[in-house]
This record gives structure tokens, sequence and C-alpha cells, in this order.
């Protein structure tokens, strides 16, 4: 292999496998030039798939074998105690070992997560993962955390989500002093249970960018580059809008196909529709980081098409490029060295 | 008055006050010949208005004084002190005494219920109130609550939430089985938090048609005709599904007003994506019940146009021809007797 970033690729994992992901690698390949690749997984299936492509022959790209597989609904604590030569364990591994970078799976979030814990371990200063993505929003993306890796987070623990994900849009999007929120509601009784006073507390006192409550609508309004929030909110959230997201489109076909005259508005609107729907495209926004391990690890959906598996490549990529887990490491160190003079 | 069904309105509510909630009024009274109205509020400046209006002299509408008037932002216990005589208060008392079968407010949520709680007090077995509203989704509406009233709800709270909704469910669609789902996220590590597991226990053994967890794109996907949660949740779902949408309304109107061609298409596709907006139209499910009282309470949004509030007068009137309150006691106490005999 030569030398640039190289990346390991859980190939068995998520709703496709390598059919999907053997594809994705290739298009990575051609976009980076500076990317390897290694394919973990059944080797014979994966030196099938590749000799049949035409990346058949290059250096960049190899396959790693594994014998097993983590299944979709395996619980994590098995997938961790049986599943030592998984795809998906042995990728976390090579980025353990120093072969690979960073590692990209689609597979079982809850053994994903369990498994680059067990085998990676978390930064020091972090006590819980976080799943963090960007979402589209009117003026760019929001980087909202934590999607789902926790439940029950305690104001300590939104601190710390505040910190990494400030730390990942300072380092993706070259921000330089990201406009932190933390997920409240606007009932006017209550303003929030009592994590979410206490953690307002800790943000308000810390060195970081905070800007205060954010309520749902604002996720997609734009006014904040990071938004935190508990795993059950934000999982809920972020499964809400795909719902809504979803529904608007049926709707907008529904219309378009009532009749002979609206099926005409839908030629005539084709290109606009287009647009559009690239606009909203989730595949673009495919490739969730979990944050707070000594390593790079990107979780893609599970029902990832090559276009996506590719794109959580790239944010692979990039994490590497930008050193997001020493950047995190960094950003904690002060932290805390300035809690101790304080 | 003549004999139908009365409602009374804080006039004085919401972001336009009498300005939208008279018009509301009137549009009302034309569409449902049982309607009687009681505005409350400033007697002068609502008499003014309605003296202008062609229901001057209609003796179905009447005005009810109120000197005083709940700010947007106060605080529910200083409301509760000190706006004795408001047009909020004043509205609920008038539910509380007989005189008016139901009320609507656009004001202060926090206030709403607290005012709400502490005049009409819970029905018996019931501890909290909780906020409900239908939701579209692609096969009609799904009932969502709570979402906003409460935060930190534990089991026993969600389980009167579910035998609300489905009371709900049940007297407003005639749904004679109404299908409840708990709100739940997918991480496969977790499968929830602690109130979350044991409500599904609950739900599970009592004698609702309870069909298990839903996860956030469940509400707009249909399969479900009640969802419940806890309010922090459901209140972040809400308004995140409102940016949602406003988001891709946006991102429409942009891209059909790029250049030339786009505008032109606009022109041709107009009468289709006004049926389009016309569905999700959120001005078309505006009133979310306050349920759990023993009175029927209706709250529109704060920002209401006159449309959007006459949505939550017929609201009202449904829960009154429904006599919701009482079906939900019954429910309830058809609930205890079960618990007793076994």
């Amino acid at each position: 292999m030569s030398a640039g970033i190289t990346i390991a690729l859980d190939a068995m994992g998520g709703d496709f496998g390598p059919d999907i992901i053997v594809p994705a690698a290739i298009s990575a390949l051609d976009q980076h030039p500076e990317l390897n690749i290694i394919l973990v997984g059944d080797e014979d299936i994966l030196r099938q798939s590749l000799n049949s492509s035409r990346a058949s022959g290059d250096d960049r790209i190899r396959v790693h074998h594994a014998s097993q597989q983590v299944e979709m609904d395996e619980l994590p604590q098995h997938a961790l105690r049986n599943k030592k030569d998984s795809s998906m364990r042995v990728a976390i591994n090579l980025v353990q070992d120093g072969v690979a970078d960073a590692c990209v799976s689609a597979g079982n979030t809850g053994a994903l997560m369990a498994t680059a814990r067990f085998v990676l371990k978390m930064l020091p200063g972090i006590d819980r993962p976080a799943i963090c993505t960007a979402l589209p929003n009117l003026e760019s993306h929001t980087w909202m955390l934590d999607l789902g890796a926790n439940v029950d987070s305690d104001a300590e623990h939104l601190l710390q989500f505040a910190m990494m994900g400030s730390v990942l849009s300072e380092a993706v999007d070259g921000n330089s002093n990201p406009r932190i929120g933390l997920l409240n509601i606007g009932a006017e009784d209550i303003k929030g249970n009592e994590q979410v006073k206490e953690a307002a507390q800790l943000l308000g006192s810390g060195n970081l960018n905070y800007k205060g409550y954010a309520e749902g609508d604002d996720i997609y309004k734009g006014g904040f580059d990071v938004i935190v929030c508990d795993g059950f909110v934000g999982n809920v959230s972020l499964k809400t809008s795909e719902g809504v997201a979803k529904m608007i489109g049926q709707f907008i076909r529904q219309e378009f196909s009532r009749n002979f005259l609206t099926r005409l508005a839908a030629v005539v609107a084709r290109p606009v529709l287009k647009a559009f729907r690239h606009r909203i495209d989730p595949r673009r926004y495919n490739g969730a980081s979990l944050l707070g391990l000594k390593g790079i690890v990107i979780k893609s959906h599970g029902s990832a098409d090559a276009l996506s598996f590719s794109n959580a490549i790239k944010v692979a990529l990039v994490e590497v490029r930008e050193s997001v887990p020493e950047r995190i490491s960094n950003c904690l160190q002060h932290h805390l060295d300035q809690e101790l003079t304080q």
C-alpha cells in the first residue's frame, strides 16, 4: 500500500454488505488520491467482488480476512463475547494496531459502540461516547449529538458532548468559534428537566461559545453550529425528522401524480424537484462519528447505498486529516487545566 | 344565549388577541349552528370589535369582562397569584361554574396549564395533565402526548397518557380500538431508558391495544393511532417537525425562484403546490387538548391566525359533544376496578 490515509471497512456490515461497500470503496478511491482501503470480511467473497471490478490489481485496496459477522439484531454483549473474528471487530482492531487510521461500519450500532469502546478505549476525561452527525439547516448545517449512544445523560456528559461537538465543527468546518446550543423545551412552566438546567450552568461557566437553549426547530433554522442533548431525545428528534421528510416527499409525489394536468406539471417542474431532492438527500449526510474514543470510528446508515456509504468514508477521511481524537483530547486537557487553576 | 354548546374564549391571549380571536369566533359561529361563544377580556375593546363586525346583535355571542391579561412570558405562579381577573383565568372560571362547556386560549402555555389545574382540578386517578394533539401521517393522523406539560414522566404517568390518548382517539375519530405506541429509540445497545422499559411492562399488561415501541418516524408513517412519551421528548419532537417542515418549504420556494425557467415551472405547478401546502398546513392541526382535567381546555398556538384559531374552537366543540373528560374518567375507573379484582 502507498503512503497516505488508510481506512478499514467492515465490508460485511449493513443491510447489503459487500454489494454496496465494494463499489463505494472503489468510488471513494477515485475521489481521494491519498486514500487506501482495507476491506475486512470473508476473503473469498471480497476477492471475487474485487476481481470482477475495475479496482482489480489496484494496490490501494486490499482484503483482510475475518471469518465472522455481527448480525444486525445481535446483542452488543453477545457480539463482544462470541464474535472476536467478526469483520466489525477486526476492522476496529486494525485501527487499534495502527494498521488503519479509521474504520467505517454500516453494522449494528450497539455492537459497534460496545466493541469500539472495548477495543479502542475512551479518551481520558470522557465518560461516554456520543454519536454525532451534521444535519442540514437553512444556513448550512448543525452538528447534533448525542443521537442515541446514551440515555439519561447527566449535566457533565452534556458538557463533554458540547466540547466534542465544538472540536468537530472547528476541525471539519474550520469554524473558529462554534456556537453551542443546549436542546430544551419551550413550555414556559418548566423550562427543561434537572439535567438540562444543571448543564446550562456548566456550559455557561466554561470557555465554550455557549449561546443558550435551542428548541427543536432551531436544529433546522440555523443559528447554532452545535446542538447537544441526551441520546434518547436526540435519537427521537433525528428519527422524527426522517419521518417528516419522508411524509412530505410522499405528499409531493401524490399531488404531482393526481391527474393528467398535475403529471404534466411534474414534467415541467422536474429539474426544480430534482434540485430540491438533492438538497435534502439524506445520503449526503451519511456517516455519523462515534466521538470520545481513542480512534476514529464512523457509523454508516445500515441501509446505505454506494453513494451514501462513500460519504461515510469521506467523513472518516476528514477526521483523520484533522486528527479529531487528538484535538478533542487537547480541548479536554485545556478544560481540566483551567479547572485546576481556578 | 340559545341552547347548544357554549365555549369561552380567552380573547386577549396569544400574539394578536382580539384582532384574530373575534373574527375566528364569528367564522366558527357560521360553521357550527349549535355553538355559542363568550368572549372574555376587556369589555370596551371587545364590544368595539364586535360592533364593527357582522356578528353585531347576534345573540349567540356575548362579552364577559375581565380586567387583566396574562403576559406570554409571565411565570405561571405569578399569573396564578396576581392575575385573578385575567381573561384566561375568568374563561376557565366560566367552565368551572358551568356557564361554559369548554374554553380555548392562545395564551401562555405554562400559565394556562397551572391555572386550569388549580381551578378545574385533575380527574381522580390522573396525576398530571398532558398536552395532546393530532399530527398528520401518511394514513390520516396520530394523536401524540405529552407535548410539553411534564418532564421526567414515570411509567405510571406514561400509562395514564396512553389511556387518555386512547379515549381521545375513540371519542374524536370513532376508532373502536386505537393502536397505542410507546416512543422509544432504535439504538440496539440500550433500547430505551428505565421509565420506558417499565412503561412497556405496564402497557403490555393492561387492557389497551398496546402495539409496542414506536420510533420517531412512526409518528408520520402511520401504524399507530396514539403515541405516548414524556413531555420533554414530545415537545422536542414536535418542534423538530415544525423545523423540518419549514426548512423544506423554504428549500422548495428557493428552488422554484432560482431563475426565469424555474419561476415558469412554479406557475405551472402552482395548483399542485397549493394542494400540497394545504395538506401539511399546520393551521389545520391547531388546537391541543389539556387532558386529565375535570373540564375541557384547548390550547391554540400563540401565533395562530383566524383560520387556525377557529380550528381550535372546533376541537373544543368536538370534545364537548363527545364528553371527553367523562369518558377518560370512566376508562380510568374501569382500569382501577380491574386492578382491584386481579
